[in-house]
């Protein structure tokens, strides 16, 4: 036995680190000259908040409670250059949870709202639209919102109802010190959210300024969850999960007119796992019809809510596999810090019922079985970085398991899942963790421009689609990369 | 296209999970009819712990810092079986930090013992051993101890220094918000510590305690890293550290022979990362020395201390390919969260580097070009999960990469680093920890079998040592099950 000389220990440590970076996810795309520029300049900015985290760890801010670290992050210049990068489609995200929560507190500016219950209690107050005052609700009578508006002023309203719809607190250590904490209060906010949401025209506003939110941040693809919550308006109609989705179809039509480097909209129906038998018979049925009502609208099917609380997958799987089988599968899978049990294991079920693509996926590294199958048939990861941050899976983002999705070319996309329920923008925020917190540092544009690449790839969209999309993603990107040689040039 | 049956899914779903298990560490592991039945009471007090943790997390001790937990773990029944069961050796553990302090508390109630400074200052008192009063040090006089115990009293000088060499405080998340936190703290306590514990008396009862406890706690052999600090006694002489090796040497023969079911010690060299050249040159020429007088005890080389603040690997491979073939290395490498930075590279260097164990390889996960090799070329990882999380790399156990490793029959071994400085048991907490934190509800009494019969296989004794030291552990493995049926046949 001998040791190898120190030049042929060298070469093989060169060939080594090679071969990595080689099998590092983005690791195919080619970079032209003004992108090799773009990725100097970026990679100058990823070093330096590298180097001085490598130095103090407590100033890197993927490695902190994302609520801890807002202010830090806005002022990041990589961060603000990820912000104006065509980053393609958010695939993975909630209806009523993308869009900022300012538009809410907007509509609570209209006429007709009314309040039940005081905030700043234990139990948050219920709203309503309604022409007349609603009945009395267990004996407490309803307020009218313009009247609570004169008691606390508009102010001091806008910001107890601001505090009701966000998870931020500035100690969420000590607020939220596990998951079902952090969940109790996530679900509530829906909850105090949907009667406000739901009014019709607040319904419309809100999802038009989703995806001009969304436009903003340099996101021109929406493939989004919702539960179909029923919309109503003032006459008393209650709106069908089919009348509401024309309501998104016809909404989405108008922004791409308006805004014609936009892709488009698919939206994939999920409603919540936590349901009896016969709820779910009647998702299912819902499922089918929406499926033969928008074939291309409708991207697919999903159950939602927190995995650990609510129904496995084995509960569904012998009514899945008889649904159509053209209604895709994107299932929200292995959310969840548990290990051989049944949410984990939902991820078996999902790779076995031919999920298109799987949410989250946190629990799939601990399953080698599925890690071959995710490569094998193709199975997208939604990584939302942020969200299993702020929802207690994962305390440091240099911990996400996303890393290891990164390192080894997994067909991945990073999304944002509940943006505004974390004062995060639609889709920059969980860039930017992904690309400091999570990626190697060796880890480059091309990374950033796989990710794009990706949100259309494993999009529910058409192959025509996804022609037209690519297109109108490179003609953004071309112009993204000239306008930041001209900035750094400067 | 269309969907498999229900049937046909089920049929699929079975194998799958089987192919699951069967990749899993310690499937290969074949129990007799006995240790079946030890496995189903073993597995009724882990699917206890699980249930209750699935439906409230915040009760999950694995889940939990340690510091908090540490009186729930005590009365853990699943603990108090790990505690009995023969676990085999130590294979990553540091030299003065394995046995308890209490050892060295008692020390301070010898003669001759002065204090230099306060408790409860920023900068912690210092001690040392000497017929008379040392020389003043920066302007402050020496103290007898045992002046200080009279005006303190025993109960208050022993608190203080019980608080001054450990890590336990009652709100670790907020005492240590960082690794540099936590590791400053840790560093500081050897510091606190080595001036006690190197007297020659000390030393010998320190490590011959730490023997006693290893045995008290059902672990049979010890294969540590020391860095050999200058060991003295009061007429003034500094051991070299080839003397020191020979008190350790001796006093490991010592032990055997008076308990002949304990296999053994075996010594690493391993010295401090942080030092410049020509320090490093010397201790590699130590190295050397002590290879030559000591081959089967001194197993091998290894450099310590906070890699991410320590020299990498890459300022030593020219060095570290000179020394003797035949001195194996056993080096820290990847005890990090960063990735693509020189601190998880290290995992890149001591695998060119033919290491033959890695301790911690925390951030191995991130790379899968070092994963593979692990398992090419038998590289066994020192896992360590209670250290890792009270220093700062893991929050949540669950998500300690150990669960990774233990998925996909990596080799491991379950160590326990500095258990002292954390209140632990020598291995036992480590133990528990692992099985039922990191691995799957599905692994059983087979994983523990194998972490046990691992720490044999993969340590540096040479065959016919194993060959005894199998032979021993099954000794007592056998009087385990038997114990145990017993107990729960009662």
């Amino acid at each position: 036995m001998s040791r190898v000389s120190y030049e042929e220990f060298l070469a093989q440590r060169a060939e080594f680190v090679g071969q990595e970076e080689s099998r590092a996810l983005g690791s195919d795309v080619v970079l032209n000259e003004d992108e090799q520029k773009v990725n100097e300049y970026l990679m100058t900015l990823k070093r330096a908040e590298l180097e001085e985290g490598f130095k103090s760890p407590i100033k890197f801010a993927p490695s902190r409670h994302f609520f801890t670290v807002l202010d830090q992050i806005k002022n990041s210049p990589l961060f603000q250059l990820i912000q104006k990068m065509p980053k393609g489609g958010i695939l993975h995200a909630h209806d009523t949870a993308i869009g900022s929560m300012e538009t809410v507190i907007k509509a609570t500016y209209q006429k007709f709202l009314w309040q039940n219950g005081e905030f700043g209690r234990p139990n948050p107050p219920h709203f309503k639209f309604s022409k007349t005052q609603p009945e009395t609700l267990e004996g407490v009578e309803w307020r009218s919102v313009a009247d609570v508006r004169k008691e606390l002023g508009n102010e001091g309203f806008d910001q107890n109802l601001r505090e009701l719809l966000s998870l931020f607190v500035p100690d969420p250590e000590v607020v939220y010190p596990c998951i079902n904490h952090a969940w109790g209060r996530f679900f509530s906010m829906f909850i105090s959210l949907e009667p406000i949401v739901t009014f019709r025209p607040v319904w419309e506003e809100y999802f038009t300024n989703t995806l001009k939110e969304l436009h903003a941040d340099n996101v021109t693809y929406l493939e989004f969850r919702g539960v179909l919550p029923p919309v109503y308006d003032l006459e008393g109609k209650v709106y069908s999960p089919e009348e509401i989705v024309q309501i998104y179809y016809d909404l989405s039509e108008k922004f791409k007119q308006q805004h014609p480097d936009f892709v488009g909209v698919k939206f994939i129906y999920a409603p919540i796992r936590a349901a009896d038998d016969a709820t779910v018979d009647g998702y299912l049925r819902e499922a089918e019809n929406l499926h033969k009502k928008f074939p291309t609208f409708v991207a697919g099917f999903d159950l939602v809510g927190q995995e650990d609380l609510g129904r496995p997958l084995t509960d569904f799987n012998e009514r899945l596999l008889k649904m159509s089988p053209t209604i895709q599968f994107f299932l929200h899978a292995g959310e969840t810090n548990w290990n051989g049990l049944s949410t984990d294991e939902n991820l078996i079920d999902a790779v076995l019922l031919g999920a298109k693509r799987i949410g989250h996926g946190f629990a799939a590294v601990k399953h080698p079985r599925v890690l071959e199958e995710l490569k094998k048939r193709n199975i997208c990861i939604e990584l939302n970085p942020v969200s299993n941050q702020v929802l207690k899976l994962v305390d440091d983002c240099r911990n996400h398991v996303g890393a290891i999705y990164f390192s080894d070319n997994y067909p991945v996309v990073v999304s944002s899942d509940d943006p505004a329920f974390w004062c995060a923008s639609p889709l920059s925020h969980d860039f930017y963790v992904a690309f400091l917190g999570l990626a190697s540092a060796r880890q480059d544009l091309r990374l950033l421009k796989k990710l794009a690449l990706n949100s259309i790839e494993y999009s529910g969209m058409t192959k025509a689609e996804k022609v037209e999309a690519k297109h109108k993603w490179n003609i953004a990107w071309n112009h993204f990369i000239d306008q930041t040689l001209q900035t750094i040039s400067q």
